[in-house]
């Protein structure tokens, strides 16, 4: 790009002595090449240290860019401003000097690059000059249209139009065959630069630069080889952009392409193209499976004649308690916890009469998950599909499909670390990990201390859930939506979703110890 | 950088089915990392897409980002929003998994990165929802401290400050000894992030960054090891912006500096330090030089003698002829051709009087130029300046100070060249070069033609220059203030630039003949 940089005061040439001081500074045996935008002020201030350093001995080019196509033409270049497209003369200029051509070829190749490109800009506001109150000179819902760099007024004020208006006019005006402007036709390649004028979000930018790229590629048939889009050349807090078109050939691609330093110019693959968008197909999940694919076992073997029965105990259990836990949420929430849980626990029980695979009992935890969140929604349906999936995994890793009590021991350690890690709460926060925590340390105590009587753990670690939950009214709540309600409040009411959870867990427990008994 | 991003409605977690699609096409045999920002959506839906991708034999990690230092700490991560400092971890990661490194060691980088970097941010507007009426929350000459990416409002309103202050706090804030949300202290290397909100100009960030930079290293004792300034992570077209501060060790410096074809990390030298600021000294200049140096000689050659008379002449021609010039300039410019003119003419019969070298006859048309500029200002005294100068050089490339007819041509023609080339104007403009072209033409033609008569070929040429300037009256304005003015106007008139120039040249033509002739 470039080795200096010589600026004025705002909108304003940089004074002769300035640019001759940077000349001095910078300028080695192969010369310099200034590259001037076309105003007068500038194109005299620099011709004038040009012609001082030249007489000083320095070998000196300048090159005049004037891209803007947004005014009715003029014999030569005299009324073209030089607006973004210089940004890409620079590219060109910086890249050809980089490779060593002398200063002659250099010129050569910035000038034929100056005359391949055309510009216009549109903007919204009107800049903020600093210490000075902004114009007013733009209403609301107008926009300027050819605007130069310098806050200068625009050549047409329209109202404000969608994108897709805006951007079809710029193209047609730079590519406009009356003014021929560039020297671009139909099969050209091309290179696109949309520029912010500085208060412009990137994300806008983009919007723009989609619009355009088809528009060139349909209704212009050209090849769109590149595309800039950031903000390369602003004019304060101006709000709008301007487009440019260079014509494109293996030569400027080349220069475009090589590498460089300048922090702002934007590097990728194959110079710039904007970052893919693969199209990904949502393929069937096992999110959305259900009854499609699965379907209930003809006969039950004993696991799934237990898990059905415990399952049940479970789901009936929370439907017991929905006015409790909804008069608990109101004080501590949003007064739903019981009615959310309701709905989870119906859908689980009509679920499962359709098609939980109960002889799969890895498969069935799955599908518990998807039957809460399908009918919860929210947060709450979210942490039980994610309490049901790490379950789901951790079952899965046994070869058969019959489970020990170790693996369930060992998958609700595992749903429990998936919702602490995924929630950021842990024990103590005032959640249902509070009944799950207490619950699965006594499973995995009494399964290394005690032996093999899996059931009096599972009833041993149930009520330590129920202890849990209610030790919730002295907890302060650290995460989720109580965690905004004031201490004294917390104080009177255990927490709805620990209760919740002690209540299924509880009655599975005791559903299972009965089956087990009576068989 | 990253390899896929999923995106949800605006301000609005992605789905789960969205983020697991997004899984299914990218992850390879190596595994996928999520980075996930610390918002209680986000973490839920990454984490039920996790858990479902890990149960379809993914392999799957999750780091979660919590870098805002805005809001007093709480326990654990929860409250800690996710902000731009998400970037830096990104960065980190990407290296890392461009390196090799495995999925562990790539979320253990990763992780460690966001125990590192504290955020905050500032806005000075609100943002505005696609299809919404921008909130007016926040008044006039207000500041919000401490805001997250999703439009929610910042921790605390403050009258707007410059600035200065503004930055000062931030700073602090991020790296206060009370919360201790960096492992920052003093004599620590750090990365510094300047993150805009989506509507800031670049040059705005750019003072905050050159605010930061020397306040972190002289009031916190930090080394700064790398700048990054731009609009990283937006809130659509917020005004405003975030600083992170990175704690910086060999090995994310190697990460942060591995080559990305992400288009908006900035590449440079070093890894983006800003762009270097050479302090260049302004050295006394040629522009500058006048009488401080040069001095009048004490005896005149005869070329110095002719050159005096000629200068004589041609002054006093521009003097005398200041109430016309005046007057055409009142209809077609500002009124003023003949009094700036005159000024000029004035200040280069002072000049020669007291320093102007008169027998070294390039150096004295040098001055002219100076005398001219310094007291005409604006664009005439430039172009006077730029055509003196012009033909200073191509006088100096002789090695004798005695000038040939040949040369004295050859430097007009170069005279004419600079102007035309800087000011963009050339025959039939109506600018003073339509009295200097068809002169320079029969100095020209003379000389090839009619052998050595250069007396009768500079009056000649003269005569060429009066018709000249007179046929501008026909002429319609293509450069300057003229191409403004109505045709009908422009058609009474000649143009007073053209005018001038013939009658100083003019002038001079005749003041050497004589004094050829009487010698």
């Amino acid at each position: 790009m470039l080795t200096a940089a010589i600026c004025g005061d705002v909108f304003t040439s940089p004074p002769v002595d300035s640019i001759l001081a940077g000349i001095r500074a910078v300028t080695g045996p192969m010369g310099c090449l200034l590259i001037v935008m076309n105003y007068t002020g500038d194109r005299f201030n620099f011709g004038l240290a040009a012609e001082q350093a030249k007489s000083e001995g320095y070998k000196i080019e300048m090159v005049i860019v004037g891209d803007d196509c947004a005014l009715p033409p003029r014999r030569g270049i005299v009324g073209r401003r030089g607006l973004a497209g210089t940004i890409l003369v620079h590219k060109v200029a910086g890249a050809a000097a980089a490779g060593g051509l002398s200063l002659a070829d250099v010129a050569a190749e910035a000038k034929r690059a100056s005359e391949m490109v055309g510009t216009m800009g549109v903007a919204l506001s009107v800049c903020t000059l600093p210490g000075q109150v902004t114009s007013d000179r733009l209403g609301p819902g107008k926009i300027e249209l050819g605007l130069g760099i310098h806050g200068e007024p625009g050549a047409a004020v329209a109202d404000l139009q969608p994108v897709d208006v805006v951007v079809t006019h710029v193209l047609n005006q730079i590519l406009s065959s009356e003014t021929q402007y560039v020297p671009i036709t139909r099969g050209c390649r091309v290179v696109l630069m949309i520029n912010g004028l500085g208060g412009t979000p990137i994300m806008e930018l983009m919007i723009a630069s989609g619009k355009a790229v088809p528009k060139l590629q349909l209704e212009h048939g050209l090849a769109v080889d590149r595309v800039y889009t950031g903000s390369f050349m602003t004019s304060l807090d101006m709000a709008g952009f301007s487009m440019s078109i260079m014509k494109a050939d293996k030569k400027i691609l080349q220069h475009l392409d090589a590498p460089t330093k300048a922090p702002y110019w934007p590097v990728g693959v194959d110079g710039d193209r904007p970052p893919a968008k693969i199209p990904v197909p949502i393929p069937p999940s096992r999110l959305t499976k259900s009854d499609e694919v699965l379907s209930r076992p003809q006969e039950l073997n004993r696991q799934g004649f237990i898990l059905e029965a415990a399952i049940e105990a479970a789901a009936n259990a929370v439907i017991s308690l929905r006015d409790n836990l909804n008069g608990w949420d109101s004080k501590v929430g949003d007064g739903d916890c019981g009615s959310t849980m309701f709905r989870g626990a119906t859908a689980i029980l009509e679920d499962m009469k359709k098609y939980y695979p109960l002889n799969d009992a890895a498969e069935t935890v799955n599908e518990i998950g998807s039957s809460m969140r399908k009918v919860m929604g929210g947060t709450s349906g979210i942490i039980y599909d994610i309490f049901c999936k790490a379950a789901y995994t951790k079952l899965k890793e046994s070869s058969s499909s019959l489970m020990t009590a170790k693996q369930w021991a060992d998958a609700l350690e595992a749903s429990i670390a998936a919702v602490s890690k995924y929630g950021g709460a842990s024990a103590g926060y005032r959640t249902l990990l509070d009944a799950l925590i207490p619950a699965s340390k006594v499973l995995q105590e009494q399964r290394l201390n005690a032996g093999d009587d899996s059931i009096t753990a599972f009833v041993l670690s149930s009520e330590a859930a129920q202890n849990g939950a209610e030790s919730t009214i002295h907890m302060q709540a650290q995460a989720g939506r109580s965690s905004y309600v004031p201490v004294e409040i917390l104080a009177s009411v255990p927490d709805p979703g620990a209760m919740a959870a002690a209540a299924w867990y509880r009655a599975a427990a005791l559903a299972v110890k009965q089956k087990l008994q009576a068989s």
